[in-house]
């Protein structure tokens, strides 16, 4: 773990690596209370955002070169591919191959069907850790320890209307991911 | 256009011909205000809910059949099928082949990416027609008449929060046909 977290040390801006130690340790307090590998949170956690400081046009051509692009919607909001990226690049330059750990790198963003307690975790951690502020991020944090699914239905529906307010595009995955949250419960 | 009203009078119930007789008249009054044919107007108007009565079975058995599931949110929520399956039923049963009025038809209930301006005045008027009553439906009826596309937009954007708000599943061209409005103002 040492050797990864002076990886994202390197890699990382200030800023982001305070993100990123907060979301690990939001992510280790959730595996403990769920249930989940705690290596694999952590690995995920610290890794979460690897890709998130490129920019959007080295995105776009990492993930046209790798067949990562899922929408078109993706080009539209290059930024959302950080996640897919990032999961390809510690894939390839980490040598991380744990498939749930990949998954829920890349998926930490929008989400996907069927999302895997791992995906659950890092997804909800990034988003409430004790950096973010927003409307409702207090109910979220204490949601979470109740019931995750509920917690993550909350988060995404809280996305969905902030883009609605601000009238923004909304990524059609982001609605197929509360939708199938919602038909699991 | 007698010959259609008798059609949907034999077909429809009377509550429903009461509605489609005021989704007529909404969408007349919207054909003259933003310029479309009105006889094609009419025509779409008319028969926007000719499969509206069909049950979920027939609704998926004749979707199915014709290829005309286009996402499988459709099987989740077989109702949303009447738009596709009304355009497919009038093109065959009444000879209907108008494709401005099959579109309008079919998309009036789900939307579509670069709506044409006859499927937006049969999609709005079938939300705003006297009958309806939702809340702010009297701010959208004013707002028709002076930006039909804000309409559309801010349409598609109750029915989303309305959706969430009841826990309900949201389909997935309902965003990306919200997206497409805003991508184009």
């Amino acid at each position: 773990m040492d050797l990864i977290e002076g990886v994202i040390k390197n890699k990382l801006s200030e800023k982001r690596l305070i993100h990123t130690l907060a979301v690990r340790d939001t992510a280790l307090a959730l595996a403990e209370r769920w249930g989940a590998n705690k290596e694999k949170t952590e690995v995920a956690a610290l890794l979460h955002d690897y890709a998130k400081e490129l920019k959007s046009e080295e995105l776009i051509k990492i993930a046209q070169n790798n067949n990562l692009i899922a929408s078109s919607f993706d080009l539209l909001q290059p930024q959302v591919l950080h996640g897919p990226v990032g999961s390809f690049l510690i894939n390839k330059e980490l040598n991380i191959q744990d498939r749930e750990v990949l998954n829920a790198v890349a998926s930490h963003t929008l989400g996907r069907e069927e999302m895997s307690l791992l995906d659950k975790i890092i997804f909800i951690a990034d988003m409430i850790e004790p950096g973010r502020s927003f409307q409702g991020v207090d109910k979220l944090r204490e949601l979470v320890k109740h019931d995750l699914d509920e917690a993550l239905i909350v988060a995404f529906d809280s996305t969905i209307l902030f883009l609605i307010t601000r009238n923004e595009i909304i990524h059609p995955q982001t609605i197929i991911s509360r939708n199938s949250l919602l038909s699991g419960k």
